[in-house]
């Protein structure tokens, strides 16, 4: 069990973040309204838990503007992918 | 997905309570020294983490002797146990 859990990633351990990434592995990418809706966070919850798994790598934007508004599309990043796939890869062995 | 979210509950955020949580459930009780070796903790981190689960209601002891030596032995409560289901439901519906 020591290993399994070594492989769960402190940045998916907040359920925001957990809900960011599932979100983002499904979808190519989602702009910034679209991401706070969906998961129904406030915008200063959720900047910060996207700057910090930009920080980490998993994350990456791209400013876009829709009907001359500014608009961010989020994606998750190869590294982002394959630790969100450890991670719930972990979780479900330390349920077996 | 954001009434999955409410689902996820933040006292098994941390993975050092996800793992004693997911060792509780699977098994009657556990003692204090398996379940240090088990996770791969230091007795700081266990007992913090336990008192926080205990607080919530979701983790129980009791105090043994084993070869005059004491020993205590921890166990998921009901209330705990439903808590867990109902987070892991949540974690696998957030993936679907």
């Amino acid at each position: 069990m020591k290993e399994v859990l070594k492989d769960l990633d402190k940045a998916f351990e907040n359920r925001i973040r957990l809900g960011i990434m599932s979100a983002l592995v499904v979808n190519d990418y989602i702009d910034y309204t679209s991401l706070k809706e969906l998961l129904d966070v406030t915008d200063g919850n959720l900047a910060s838990h996207l700057k910090s798994l930009e920080k980490c790598g998993y994350v990456s934007y791209e400013k876009a503007f829709v009907d001359r508004k500014p608009n961010t599309n989020y994606s998750a990043t190869e590294k982002g992918k394959e630790a969100f796939i450890k991670h719930i890869k972990a979780i479900e062995q330390l349920l077996q």
